[in-house]
């Protein structure tokens, strides 16, 4: 039989509990139940008017040929002129248009890290970075991150965790679950242990823009220019389906990363790219910019729901749509509390376990990437399924 | 600096020379010659008005999120459709649709492979094979085709050099850069030894539909359902920049590359997902037909005058676009001989580096996606090349 043939990346790859959860959302759905979705890691506001629009247009003027194999040079320019808005000065040459934050993340694992080779990242985090690392041969090693720390990385884990092996640092700021922002003192000592060290750090900003308090950086590239940003269009620009992100790369390693792209995609999808350069304009910006307002407000509600429910969410979000929350006193473990508060009550929650081995039994993620009545259905049935199971 | 950070795969890739060549060809448009096109791997056709007009309607309805992992159902369900009309019977749970054959090349090794294992393919063939065996930590054992056996691979050559390490086998057919399409009786011998080997075996057929000739099979799948089928909407369906392709895996694979495929690119691009439904439907079908024709047309045409110049093709183009010439009459080597075709005449060839070890001095890839009134043109500057070179 062919499975014989399967690499070990293949093998141990588990599927995403989130798969599952929605698969099962969808049953209910299909059976004539209403479901509230609180497991999309999804913006689900359509793609903007002006994107769309502009898509028309490239298609109308037939521009769906191949393109440079690090994307066409107008949008890489726009999001140069981005940067520049916050200080900081990004050739054109060093951003690489990508197939969505996905490609980007490949592209950077394979151009930094040989067979063997370990990654720092962090627990929790997200789940899809080790296929990637399985992928190029090398390991991820998770750092805890505690809640007595905000879960904010800390310099002394990482550096005493530090082995030979060890080849650089993966960070995500917005984090994917907790809607963590790196503090900046933390990023910068990471920063500087990865350059001591002689490896590299990557920081996946693909939240990037949809943040809730004054931040004191935007950009890790404000801390340090050679850091790896790895970015998006799918979350803060919603255009998930178009499948385009960018990477940022230190000047001296961008024909390498540029060949690499050439090689390994060919080049980014055409009609995307042209479209998101109207994602960078200002008619645009307003659109995207209420949206976060909104998805402030969701955040606003529903912790404010559950905690009253009395449900803990020991670190409040800086960014992203994402809340982190306990459901310990519960008495169910997460996966039993998320697959019977689908099927009894139609509410469909993540478990911690695509995220986390330490926050995996006790934490599950709920999204803001559904609209307020929705939220308000959700906390009523939630109360519901709380009083009858005797919470 | 940086770059010491570079995995070995990243340092060792070598940038497509036909690069330099389109670069070099551009420069001189600036400059505002007319550039004769004859290393473009591209379709010069646009895509298909059905399936832009169909693009259109889908943005139009706003289909622009996340898809299923492995594509849409009813896309699927399409190209099991078209491959029932062959006799092959694909569940559409087989066919994962791709971020183009590059996608769904890196999701086939990176679902067969682990690092330090080989993969036997030709030489020559399709420059980016090496990149992605690269990026899972795999190498390469090539298998030089001889003139003699009209570039048709060879059992005895694969039995001979399978050592222990060597995991599969992968094929094109139609091959790029030669245009051979596997014998049949060929393609079952080495079939059976990869199953005697416990081994794999890929057959790239995303030039399949581009054929020239009556072929006793039209997919590898028909030989053995348990081959792995790479495919492309880049090629026959003119969508390029829409960056789709597909895969077809055994049945027994099929949960573990759908995860993998999850986990490495979420989903493909939705937009091309849907447009490629009528890519696959009967209005399309007499365009798309109508191109073949033409490439046959525009083949024949430089094929003569070629050998009228006394340029050899030593094989004939089964399928594909491409003429794989041998130029060593005119005493120059392939990369001279395109730098000062481009440079002197206006003519941009692709020498056969980046396709072959063993041919790259004497043969240049020579591409008909460009139409008849250049061939003319092309093949008239050429002739003055000689002349003037003394040939």
């Amino acid at each position: 039989m062919a499975e014989k043939n399967l690499s070990r990346a293949a093998r141990k790859i588990a599927p995403f509990k989130v798969m599952q959860i929605s698969d099962q959302a969808r049953d209910l759905e299909v059976q004539g139940r209403k479901v509230v979705h609180f497991e999309i890691g999804e913006p689900d506001f359509p793609t903007a008017m002006p994107i769309i629009t502009r898509a028309k247009k490239v298609l109308d003027q037939q521009l769906t040929k191949y393109t440079a194999g690090n994307g066409i040079f107008e949008l890489r320019e726009r999001i140069t002129e981005r940067y520049s808005r916050i200080g900081v000065n990004v050739d054109p040459k060093r951003i690489i248009i990508t197939n969505g934050a996905s490609g980007g993340l490949l592209l950077l694992l394979g151009g930094l890290m040989n067979p063997g080779d370990k990654l720092m990242s962090t627990d929790p985090g997200y789940p899809g970075n080790k296929a990637f690392a399985s992928t190029v041969g090398a390991f991820l090693k998770l750092i805890t991150l505690s809640i007595s720390n905000d879960f904010q990385p800390q310099l002394a884990d990482f550096q005493q965790n530090w082995e030979d092996a060890v080849k650089g640092i993966l960070l995500a700021s917005p984090m994917n679950p907790t809607g963590t922002v790196v503090a900046r003192e933390n990023l910068d000592e990471l920063s500087k242990l990865s350059v001591k060290k002689n490896g590299f750090l990557i920081v996946d900003e693909i939240y990037q823009g949809i943040t809730h308090k004054e931040l004191s950086y935007d950009s890790a590239l404000q801390i340090n220019e050679e850091i790896y940003s790895l970015n998006s269009f799918s979350k803060y620009f919603g255009m998930t389906g178009w499948r385009l992100g960018w990477i940022i790369v230190p000047a001296s390693t961008a024909d390498h990363f540029i060949k690499l792209a050439q090689h390994l995609f060919i080049s980014p999808n055409t009609i995307s790219q042209y479209a998101a350069i109207e994602a960078l304009s200002d008619s645009c910006s307003e659109i995207l910019e209420s949206r976060v307002k909104i998805y402030a407000e969701r955040l606003k509600v529903l912790t404010q729901g559950l905690e009253e429910q009395g449900f803990v969410i020991p670190v409040k979000p800086d960014g992203g749509f994402y809340l982190f929350v306990d459901i310990s006193h519960t008495g169910l473990d997460s996966e039993e509390f998320c697959l019977r508060i689908l099927r009894e009550y139609g509410v469909a929650i993540t478990p911690a376990f695509d995220f986390s081995e330490r926050y995996r039994s006790d934490y599950v993620r709920m999204s803001c990437a559904t609209d307020l009545d929705s939220i308000y259905l959700g906390l009523e049935r939630i109360k519901l399924a709380l009083k009858s199971w005797g919470v």
